[in-house]
């Protein structure tokens, strides 16, 4: 791994360990096995550290939304499994989401990465909605800007609860009580389990 | 206000404001009017004081979910419109739901405080369930740890891309999305006419 990418690492590993506020760059620099004067080089500031993760968190998780294959509603279920794996394996991305819900000085690049989300969420939806898979009269928008802090507050809780082990029968139940409402009656069964097979 | 309280709301204030990461116990006791003497004399560090913030943000909050009426699901949506008052008024509340998400240090306070909630929300679905609103393959305990976090995560992303000035419209989609899937058809309209009422 390059010399940058093992600092964010061992910065995300150690924000999710003490938290951000008790951080310190001495620990982060020991951890990835740099100098201070190395880490410096690379990120001048603790905030610029927690910024390079969110940046990084936001890369890799984009990209599991970008496969939508024929059908979209399914696609969605499947991007929150990708997600999910993330949460549970990638610090960089568990640290990186929970960094961009802190107060402050994160918040422009935090409002970047929800609203990014948000849109492809709601592309999705609207195929979904396009296709038949979905009747409801929510729009799409409503649907993608719902379904975002939804997954949002439910893989946070998990943490903060259960250290992310009950995050699947979580996500399980989200999906459920989702689609319940919003899926046309000639998909349900199919889309249902697709739901159980993922996370059930 | 008494002492304790008026350093309680200006931490939280403080913490709202620049992060808790970066707050400073002498901003803190100067938006107080107290000396950094008398501060440190009810709260000896600066967790000391988180901790108080989201104690007393329990307190107040879980008061609102107590009065359950004679539909259960109404007594819900009447309760998250209280929070949602609270947060858009209530310094100590939107400060102490933040910090609650914060990893490390807090964590034996939050795992309480959601415990409390989940269970406190659960025995609401639990009556709307028995009285016949609700019809669901969903228990009411997956309805309740469910629901928490997602109403969590839908006022977080609601602070940090809006500043709360679209919370009354994010919840308003988040209950006709929960409630699509899981009212009784006879309970339907009018469930949703309390939603639009209440967020509408």
């Amino acid at each position: 791994m390059e010399r940058r990418a093992l600092i964010l690492e061992a910065a995300a590993r150690e924000f999710e360990r003490v938290g951000y506020a008790a951080a310190t760059i001495a620990a982060i620099a020991r951890a990835a096995g740099v100098s201070q004067g190395a880490l410096y080089f690379h990120f001048p500031t603790k905030t610029a550290l927690a910024l390079g993760v969110i940046d990084e968190q936001n890369v890799r998780t984009f990209d599991v939304v970008s496969h939508v294959d024929s059908s979209p509603t399914a696609s969605l279920v499947a991007a929150s499994r990708g997600i999910a794996d993330m949460l549970l394996t990638d610090p960089i991305v568990s640290a990186g989401i929970r960094l961009s819900l802190e107060r402050g000085e994160f918040a422009p690049a935090t409002v970047a990465f929800y609203d990014q989300w948000i849109g492809g969420i709601s592309d999705v939806f609207r195929l979904a909605i396009a296709s038949g898979e979905l009747r409801t009269d929510l729009t799409a928008e409503q649907l993608g800007s719902t379904t975002v802090p939804m997954f949002t507050g439910v893989q946070l809780v998990s943490a903060v609860r259960t250290g992310r082990q009950d995050l699947f029968p979580a996500l399980d139940a989200m999906w459920r009580l989702l689609l319940g409402g919003i899926v046309d009656p000639r998909h349900r069964d199919r889309l249902l389990g697709v739901v159980a097979e993922t996370f059930g």
